[in-house]
């Protein structure tokens, strides 16, 4: 299906019009905000944390992430990392979502079908770099950490479900994708299969995830008549 | 779809006829095989080996695992086992095939699409217990160490997914499921599906397996007129 991979490689890079990543990312979140009241944080010492954070983490993964390594590369002291995230956790999560937000770019267009793929391709091409490194770790982590997989889950997992949500949600609306899809289901088949992927170390390639969404999508669609109903799109 | 829901669970327990957990599960892999030629293995000491070796990775995960504590949990000495095994990881995943394979039940019937909810069914519910466990632990390893990530993809992962392909292929050519069906990538949907939500630490339950399997085939049946061409099984 040259065309479908064609409009998937065409989404990446997109400037993003809604969606996850538009979530005004410089903002902090609402723990770091609500902890930061009444003490102006610095900007610079903040941005110097959350870096070295991020580097460390691509670098040795979060197995080997410490408070006291973050210090030492950003400069600052430990006190002040512990006066603004009170867990090492809370840290790293911060520091993978500043890193990981800007790069999940998808918009909505008239087409459900076209914005999930966007969404797929978008969530493959980020994972594919070094930020599927650090979320690879994030994962092997969370195996005997609660805190970790509590802190994926809420801060990363559970908003990008919402939007993804939501999107295939406009598609049954629109008559686009069957009255009864299973929108949970379906993300569970498609969020599923690239982090299975990513973690056996296999590659995220723009082919492979162009094929998922297609057979994926072939699942979603209204049928209004003779034949396999596909749109051509 | 309660009719879905009561084939599933029905199928929970099969007595295999076929497939992947029907392959001499007793008669040990070629490698073992090599290692032993020469030498008759003493059937009570290895059991007592893979016995103690499986015990420990439920317990402990492979985090933790050592030939030292499988060693003396068995009663035997430690040049045993690495005569047998070479190296750990490869005792850890004999250990957790041997008791893992018995647990994968599903044959062939008429209808690959039943098959197919077997398969799902069957492998969600024996990551749900026990053995989920260390193939979670399994994967988080194979984050840091690529050894561990071959013998895992080598003895487990792919046996298991050409068994699946040539299980899809069937429908395939019964014209039950579309003839231009990607096999591939219904697997990946499939198995990332229930591997992320064991590794997000959410529940493997039957009525979840089956909206995915449902949710999955509905993009794999063939379109052979109106309506959606679900076939009444």
């Amino acid at each position: 299906m040259p065309g479908a991979s064609d409009m998937c490689c065409r989404h990446w890079g997109w400037s993003p019009k809604h969606g996850f990543m538009n979530r005004e990312p410089s903002r902090p979140p609402p723990a770091a905000q609500a902890r930061a009241a009444g003490r102006p944080r610095s900007d610079a010492s903040r941005r110097a944390v959350l870096d070295a954070a991020y580097a460390i983490l691509v670098e040795a993964g979060l197995s080997s992430f410490s408070v006291e390594a973050v210090a030492s590369r950003a400069g600052v002291a430990r006190t002040t990392i512990y006066r603004w995230w009170p867990t090492k956790g809370l840290l790293a999560n911060e520091s993978f979502l500043e890193a990981f937000r800007p790069q999940l770019a998808y918009g909505r267009t008239g087409s459900a079908a076209a914005d999930f793929r966007a969404l797929l391709c978008s969530l493959t091409q980020a994972l594919s770099g070094p930020a599927g490194q650090v979320a690879a770790s994030v994962i092997a982590q969370a195996q005997s950490d609660g805190e970790t997989r509590r802190v994926f889950l809420e801060g990363f997992s559970e908003p990008l479900r919402q939007d993804s949500t939501a999107l295939l949600r406009t598609g049954v609306e629109r008559g686009e994708f069957r009255a009864d899809l299973d929108v949970a289901r379906v993300l569970d088949a498609a969020i599923g299969a690239v982090y299975l992927r990513l973690l056996l170390g296999q590659t995220l390639d723009p082919a492979w995830v162009t094929q998922l969404a297609g057979t994926i999508l072939e699942g979603c669609y209204a049928r209004h008549g003779l034949g396999t109903g596909r749109p051509r799109i």
